[in-house]
């Protein structure tokens, strides 16, 4: 951590930080977002009965364009090749929810948690601007990032608590 | 909610709804996202000593863009001219979250829902790109939609339950 | 003609002509592309069984963002708001061909010939694009403006031959 | 087409398929689109006399700005650096044709077909909104990729039916 | 200027002003850039003969677009209807400059200053980027808005030293 | 000079030159932009009393985001990695002047004299776009390249005259 608050500026100023000194290597993170709605809701999803049409697909194509133009959405994030991105959806009728898992590939200098977040959180917008005409109060719910492999700080996942982080 | 499905395609295939009938009246949403982290991490981001530089003013501004931008980033939704943006933050240092809430408002023929919670979550994804080098593990939560008034689907808030939904 | 021909500048530089005097009515155009290919690919296609998965409602998403930017696009096309959008396909598989048709409305200051045939244009190059591993020598034909509706010019389709152009 | 088709996801859904172990090398694609209208509005482009201005050089701008942003346009593109970019008109004012020729050229991992069809038929649909004030019924043809150089799959033209594809 | 300061927030945080209860008319701007060079660059440019190519036309599409763009690249701006956007040069050999003008007219509810300034600042830098190999050390100077018409604040020109500011 | 002007095409045509044979190196670029204002409307910036708010964050931000994208601004730029950018400002009360510095860093094949161009620029605009409701005269000047390292040209300052352009 020492090493990476050597990022800070004298003045505290916000900066994209210097990454040109880093190694390229192969990384990889898995990402999600849970959207929380009602039973029906999910069968109406399921069934492409809602008034914008069949939901999953488009929540997937937006969640790969985001990824991609994750430079552009968050300021201090660097561009970067993105070699491979995969947006996929686990819903539960009787919990009400749809959980949706990024997984985002990169040989560059930097890690792809924002990519992997940007996908998931991505996705999980566009399926409550496709029932929000049905449930407006439905929420997205537990953004964060599962898993992270390559890079200096090492890899590690949410679900083994001993990893270095 | 019956008007609303007579959207549905026979095919259910997606598309952008027509909207083109639609009254021009004043429309706002408020929406929020919560970035949850550590108690030193709420610290730091008051202190202005994260490794990237100040938090909240970055966050601020991508949030306020990531709103002009919805139209782009989720597929069905509609370009329509914003009127106000507003995105601020409430820290709570013992909890260890920042809240964040956007406002916009709008004179056109649709809401402005999801353009509030591209703002709120944007600016929280922001924050966690700011924070993750002392912080992966932190997550964002309750995403949603806490009021809206304008439109012909009435006005309503998330506080107020007995209210049209 | 005159009338149009009547925003020629002195040098003949490139300029993007005035429409503020234009009258906001409600205006619609229907625009096609075909892509041609074998008719094995088409089969594929339909079965879901590309390389890069299912095509149809990739290339309809692509082509629904892909109207909304066209004025990002095409240097001297005016931003309007949309109000509708629908990206439709017809195939067949004797002839090895998939028809995109698209339908943009809006109601505003200029025709929607442009946002038409971007929609149909790119949606013809996504499904292109996920084929080109089983048919790289595919080609996509015949784009033109089918029908417009609306605006000074008035009504005329191309199955009409006797309408005013 | 073994080897590629093994992207194939069992659920057939659509993904940006891993190119991190692929091989960066130098790779060019040449593209061409025709755009098919009347003698006298082929006088009309070359004189500079249309109503919005001198065509060719707008187009052709058009056309390399789209080659850059094909990642975005295109759903499942990858973003991939490229190194050249020459957009060529040739007229045949008898046939009432412009032929729009696009060439790229990048040192990467991917193919650039895309990113050539995207400027010839952007350069194309550019021309088309210069001149549809005079010939609303011109239509874009032949939207295809001429040669291709470089890659696993080998080079071929389709001038030449003997090579590989 | 007391009634526009009225925008200020208590904790002086940046957002997007609320333009929602301004009036709809018709308003314009002239804005330019000069740019300084050596005479024989200036002759180059006049011949064509650039590393690039012909700079002028390209320079012009470029500042168009971003005029259409500044709501996107302007954190604070609104985005607006653009109605007409011309982008002129003027050219002085003996002093080596060529000055970039903009004109930008909109029927909308804010002024269109800032699209002005950003089609004129575009073009300018588009001239630098054609120009730098032959002149690395040129320089942008004399960025400001000429004139503006229509709005509550009045119409002035910079020409005029009576006006109202 | 010479193999530079090999670029030049027979037909004078604008194009994006092959840079795919270029060295990959570490190349930095500062430029920089001047805002001049009034001594008063220096003292509001500083004071963070300005209508819109705080506006050296904003502006930083806005510079940092504009690097990113030039490749999609000016048109024959190429898009690159960029691994470095930091936007400063000095301002000068007495002077009524606020000079944006702009430093970018890449390992890649082209110099970014234009993203560094862009980031000071753009941060330079938005200044005008937050203090233009006091002061709509204020301008922006002496936009210039201070610096360059690495690169086939050498390196170079605008402080040493005796230095190769």
């Amino acid at each position: 951590m020492d090493d990476q608050l050597s990022h800070v500026r004298a003045d505290g100023s916000a900066h994209m930080v210097d990454v040109t000194e880093k190694a390229t290597t192969s990384r990889t993170s898995r990402a999600q977002a849970v959207v929380v709605t009602r039973s029906e809701v999910i069968e109406m999803i399921m069934a492409g009965g809602l008034p914008k049409g069949d939901a999953l697909p488009v929540a997937r194509v937006a969640g790969i364009m985001a990824a991609k133009k994750t430079w552009e959405t968050i300021p201090l994030c660097h561009p970067i090749p993105l070699g491979k991105i995969t947006v996929d959806f686990k819903s539960d009728t009787g919990a009400g929810t749809v959980r949706v898992e990024a997984l985002v590939k990169t040989t560059g200098v930097t890690g792809v948690e924002m990519e992997a977040l940007s996908a998931a959180s991505t996705a999980a917008l566009t399926l409550y601007d496709m029932i929000k005409a049905v449930d407006p109060r439905a929420a997205i719910t537990d953004i964060k990032v599962l898993e992270k492999t390559g890079g200096k700080s090492g890899d590690w996942s949410l679900e083994d608590p001993g990893a270095q982080s």
